[in-house]
């Protein structure tokens, strides 16, 4: 999904939504070595960057999300809504899709 | 989906749908050298332009909608319906499926 | 579906349902030329002839419907129940798949 | 399905089911000639012979239906279950199903 | 399902579910000439044997359900879990599958 | 699915699960002759072992379960969690699945 | 799903999400022989490592979690979603998913 945003920083997830960004591989073995980009698996962890005010329970009541901006999370393989602003990318996931947060 | 309407502005969505306008894609680039359309990628950003009362919780309350006339939003890759007017294309979503507001 | 009916004013939709005809596209050009209907798109533009008392929300209170008789509404591509009257034809829609209504 | 009912007038619906019989078409022109069966159109209406007490909204309250023996209705194209007594065929659909009342 | 059951009255039906045998269509004539099994379609009628205490509703209270043994009623055409105590053939439905009680 | 518990006693179910065994039909006749256990149709009849605490409704109360352990039940022809202890099958089936219980 | 982190340990479950790790076969006979591991069945046994904060009911209101770190649990044979530390394999199941608690 293109946008013509200048900066990841504009978007403000709406309802449950949570923004986050996808955490490279490091592409430099322990030893120092670089590897190519491709024989690197992709991680399952993600930084988040912005989360939306919550949906609504039965009764129009906001139900807060579980995560905050700057939380490491465990994503899922599947599902999301990809975003690329200029060459980044970007995925915007339910609050109730996120696996877990990371305490590392 | 064609009308015979003269305007847009006539639309009021109805209960909880958002009417936007996709963003078009600059087919100009910064050096001001003008693009083929066909070039360009299509933009997943559009224009609020109407939005519906809201719909209703499951006690027959009004759930307010999170976006308003103006707003520029994140939208999907899929989905929503289809109005045009004139050579105009615009768009109706219902409100949880709109993904971020931007604020640029 | 075909019915025995003198005319379509003798329906009255039950619960959530809404009658609508379909407005058609002017065959005829603004310079006053006819053209054959086949040339001319189908509009999704209808015209609210009659609606429901409203469908029941969880605690068996009736929801009032969003449009009235003589309401214009933009209606969905797919979907409704198709009545025909003699040689008229008549949709009924649920009031949810209404996307929006008309002011012109 | 068939029954070894003597009269349909036995069979009392249960929660919101509605016992219908749909509306033969003429098979006889305005100006009195008949013609065969085979090339009339099936009518959408029926008569209401009998209806359930009501099924149960999310509290346990029964929930009234929407017709009463002797109004006719319009019945949807698809659906319903069938029911034989003797030759004659009846349809017993959820009161949701129906489509609207016809008053003539 | 076959069954090591002694006699079919050691079945109490849980939560919505009735207990029902299919009543069998008389394979003889009114003029009392009897005809082969085959040639006698299957009747959609079904005598109640034994009745469950009712589901719950959404607050956990039991929703009584809507027959009772010795109740005759109209059984749908499809559905069910078929029992078999020795060479004899049984249903049992959940309440809301059943589609009209028999007073005859 | 394999397991490797020396007894099936070690399992409590969670939730609104029960875990029962299925009942073997008799491979001897009346008169005493043994038959090969694969000329024996399978029971549908199984004996309650362990039960759990029961689901949770809207309100988040806990529901009990309809049967306890030493019951014997009517069980459905699909579904339900195999579950394997050495040589012997027990399944694990939701409470709402099993179909009567068995007084005998 | 490959993850860079230094331990399990780091990872918090969110909502109703609970961590295990698939308990290994043994690959030694009673009489001390070794087994290759490809000849020894999966087992559906897991060790919880830690548990979300339980979800939300209708209400708004968190629904405790059936188990808790330490406790040895029944899994399903399909779901889960996998998580990869290092060269182990660990699955984050739903609450709801989990089949039964084991006392051994």
């Amino acid at each position: 999904m293109a946008t013509s945003l200048r900066t990841i920083k504009s978007l403000s997830p709406l309802l449950d939504r949570i923004l986050v960004q996808r955490i490279r591989a490091e592409t430099k073995t322990a030893s120092g070595i670089f590897l190519p980009e491709s024989s690197v698996e992709k991680l399952s962890e993600a930084k988040v960057l912005a989360v939306g005010p919550g949906g609504f329970d039965k009764d129009g009541k906001r139900l807060e999300v579980s995560v905050k901006p700057g939380d490491r999370v465990l994503i899922p393989q599947y599902g999301g809504s990809p975003v690329k602003v200029g060459e980044e990318e970007f995925t915007l996931f339910r609050d109730h899709e996120l696996l877990a947060k990371i305490n590392e």
